[in-house]
């Protein structure tokens, strides 16, 4: 599985790190989550310079496509000369978007009519675009997903760990990264926010 | 308040930027975290090539300093020239390690007789240094605090922020970055975990 975790100037650290560090624990298994850039390099919300590990253009042959948070996310949404460079197709990959990363979901025309989650700051410009915002930190409406809250991000990966490996591998990722002493609480959470989206194969996987 | 995030080659991204991008949120009080590096650029363990945005021996000058985690923490520790460069005073520095961090902390003498955190895969190599490991998320002794668990690193940061400025400032920075419609949950239980380890004027700040 090889996933592009789309990252922007003026990036949110929480929401593309989190998502592409917990979904390379299964990098046994042939997974790899890139941080993928439009530019080489891009700089962070707080001043951190990171080298793309693939160009924007790798979304489009990815098998998995997060798309990350930032403060720049509504000049990017303005932008179609960017978004043309985003080619993404629901029916053969996974879609996820981070809280700002919705806007740009939205953009995409990949969201249309069905409820979506974001962050609290960005709620306003998402429902601008015609998208009913839910109050809860994650939903999926088949192969597309949406987040809201940084620390959502964590739902993004176990979700698209269970629909492409399987529950059990959702599991052990997220008791890897849970606080010790709280890895059992973390793990059923994480599992319950994720499993009323998953189908029936994946939630016996 | 100025803080130095260790980050060192191999490093899990988790770790170093969980805890900074939390306590860059305070950014408008004078709040800066920094990724600390000992090389002009580290490569985490999967790849991801990060500018370091300060040199090792910053962390002599901040006001605080959070060390890291990652898959060469073994070899770091084993380093007496790298660690020589790491000069820290917990009289007047407030200082938190982040599992195998943990592992610098006592080989840098940091953490003596006190009982500490870490991951579950730094555990042995951690008592192997002398250390008693507890079976929880987070413990402080005075300045020094020590967390285990990747996502465990959002307890330093609320810790770090109690400390530093308080109580309000350390749920105001969780209640953002937390899950929407989870935010009190997490809130309270990061307020839950580190108020035990405050002093009663932080509590009451």
């Amino acid at each position: 599985m090889q996933i592009a975790v789309l990252t922007f100037d003026g990036f949110n650290e929480l929401d593309s790190f989190i998502a592409s560090a917990i979904l390379n624990r299964l990098r046994d298994k042939g997974w790899q989550a890139h941080i993928t850039t439009p530019t080489p390099e891009v700089t962070s919300m707080n001043g951190v310079v990171v080298q793309g590990q693939k160009p924007l253009e790798f979304a489009t042959d990815a098998d998995a496509v997060l798309i990350g948070s930032g403060i720049r996310t509504r000049e990017i949404a303005e932008d179609p000369n960017l978004l043309s460079r985003i080619q993404l197709d629901p029916k053969r990959q996974l879609i996820g978007a981070q809280c700002s990363g919705t806007l740009l979901l939205a953009k995409l025309g990949l969201i249309g009519d069905l409820p979506a989650c974001t962050d609290l700051t960005t709620k306003p410009w998402v429902i601008d675009a015609g998208v009913t915002v839910l109050d809860a930190p994650f939903i999926a409406h088949g192969n597309v997903a949406t987040a809201g809250g940084c620390l959502a991000s964590q739902y993004l990966a176990a979700w698209l760990i269970a629909r492409g490996a399987g529950l059990a591998d959702a599991e052990a990722a997220m008791h890897y990264v849970a606080p010790v002493g709280e890895k059992e609480t973390y793990v059923q959470r994480a599992i319950s926010v994720v499993k009323p989206y998953l189908p029936v194969s994946a939630e016996t996987a």
